[in-house]
């Protein structure tokens, strides 16, 4: 269990005058306990509940058949009360844990986006004098100021992504396939030490210019521009990283274009600093496509942790300033080029004291990566 | 859009009177339109949502940046309301839709387990005449009785997992690692055309005890007993194969006990038939167990499709009668042997009109695998 994360938690419950925090989502579960309940990402009945009282008690609420696992992962001594799947009595058990806590009457902050309908309505009917109140955007606020711990590991995940891309392709040359790529990016991410990852993207030649594509058995040739992308995973956090590489010579056009991305990844890389406006720095990008006659896009990065989208997003959304210890993934890129093929870079950042850290140091992109 | 699925659901409708169903969760939604909506399954915010009435009209909520790659695969003249991811208003767009369908007075069926508690109260704010109400049971067990074109790619799923764990054991041999196998084993799925895949599980040795782990650099040695599971993903459809392996020569109580796992795969395959009741298979299974003196398990199959686990269970819950079209996973295991190693088949099959067929062929695993 988390003593940080839990003071945070206290110290906003009393901000918002809440008796006590259920974390229900796969990462506000995680980011309470510094692990993930294994299968409740794949199976969202399997809940996985952390309580968190005003005074600073902490317990949990897992099924039979992750008990074991997390015992072993909890601190010795945490309060742990098992519900039994086939008997689907989770929230019979927490409305148990709940009345133990003395909370039967309390203001209890829940996720009221993630948290299925049925669900609450069977809650309220257990605990009638309970009032339950809306507590995703404090949750997810906490976790936007990432802790010492995860920043590391973040740190971690970016390189290992971006090693693992960067080997792959050293691994190739033209000749080899999209499938060549894939095998090596696997195995370079779990060699590292990810525990899994998710999405795989390889889309090369006249491929690159879709989104989300795994790899096929194209052939590389020389000539091809290629986009590989991957979100390595450990202990429930991802870092996403893209790179883009040529095979052999890139085409002109492809330099061109890659320098003008390059210039707009240097200027988010200056504009991201403590007390910035996420939307100002926007805007900023937009208006530096448009000098340089690139399409605009909808999104120019978002925070990233415990999920793959996190706020404070750079966007057209509310707008955020940005502090210290965020940690952000940002993502120039072009798809339509109109030379057939598509670009993308995405990078992970650390907002600083005093501006901000590319996460994501190993390869250097400010020149296009080359297959040969 | 499936006009079968359609169908059916307008079927059930009828009996439970129903003027309309909304399917919300990923993979009510890939039922009804035979495509994921790409990143719902990533971001749950990300709303993508089949409206189908009672007199057989199909609608789409579908978020902007999903808008294009939904247009494209839906079939041409399909009705899609379209939200704005960054106006956050997928609620009040389907509130719309109702609308403009009538159905502001109706009653409605929608997944209680899957839609966000925030989200209904928006939507009954938005639509006070209307009543919701719990369908998620309804929805999965159409889901059950799979369609031929579900049977087909369950049976295409199935096979591409068996070939490409059998194919990772052929190119290893004691001195490969995990990673190697982890290598193959990717390439292996993503090569027979899966677009992606969830869970990797390479356990051997000493590491072969646990539920689930991923690959590491551990070397393979003669003796070892190696566990590899994979669930390769089309269209949002899953099969999950584990096969078990020995390198070299298997120590003779691995032979003895992957004799007794055998029987029980021959006791399920004998057992799984239409009219079979899932709890009796269960407990035929667990008397098997007993007297091999092999340790309990808390369930021995359950359904497959578009999500991982789905009804019927082979365990001890609500008892179900089999039916032809279920499509099951069974997974004979034992991951503590008393000597130092797990063992794990996991098949599918198909419930036909007379018994079930073996959709996962391709290893003959009555004999144990060996890595030579």
């Amino acid at each position: 269990m988390r003593q940080d994360v839990i003071a945070r938690q206290v110290r906003a419950m009393r901000e918002a005058s809440l008796d006590a925090l259920l974390s229900i989502s796969p990462e506000n579960f995680a980011y309470v306990t510094g692990f993930l309940s294994p299968t409740q990402p794949l199976m969202r009945w399997r809940h996985a509940i952390a309580l968190v009282t005003a005074d600073g008690a902490a317990a949990l609420v897992v099924v039979d058949m992750e008990a074991n696992t997390i015992r072993s992962k909890a601190s010795p001594g945490t309060e742990i009360a098992v519900w039994r799947e086939f008997k689907f009595d989770a929230i019979n058990v927490l409305a148990e844990l709940l009345h133990k806590h003395g909370l039967a009457k309390a203001r209890i902050g829940i996720e009221m986006d993630y948290l299925p309908s049925g669900d609450l309505a069977a809650l309220r009917e257990l605990l009638p004098a309970a009032e339950f109140m809306a507590a995703q955007n404090l949750l997810a606020r906490l976790r936007q100021i990432k802790t010492q711990t995860e920043i590391d590991v973040l740190r971690r995940l970016s390189r290992i992504a971006d090693k693992a891309i960067t080997d792959a392709y050293r691994s190739v040359r033209a000749g080899s396939s999209e499938m060549d790529l894939a095998a090596a990016l696997t195995r370079g991410v779990y060699a590292q030490g990810a525990e899994y990852f998710k999405l795989m993207i390889v889309a090369t030649g006249e491929r690159s210019v879709f989104p989300n594509v795994g790899p096929t058995e194209r052939i590389l040739k020389r000539g091809d521009v290629c986009r590989v992308e991957i979100f390595p995973m450990i202990g429930g956090y991802h870092a996403g990283v893209c790179r883009t590489a040529a095979v052999g010579a890139p085409p002109p056009e492809a330099e061109r274009i890659w320098a003008n991305l390059t210039a707009c990844k240097h200027l988010l890389l200056e504009a991201i600093k403590p007390g910035a406006s996420s939307r100002a720095i926007y805007e900023l990008y937009l208006g530096k496509l448009g000098e340089l006659q690139l399409p605009p896009i909808s999104f120019i990065g978002h925070g990233i942790g415990l999920h793959l989208h996190e706020d404070p997003y750079l966007g057209p959304t509310q707008d955020q300033s940005l502090e210290p210890g965020m940690v952000l993934g940002i993502e120039p890129l072009v798809y339509e080029t109109g030379f057939g093929f598509g670009m993308q870079n995405k990078d992970m950042v650390l907002v600083t004291e005093v501006g901000c850290e590319l996460l994501s140091d190993y390869a250097d992109t400010d020149r296009l990566l080359i297959v040969d």
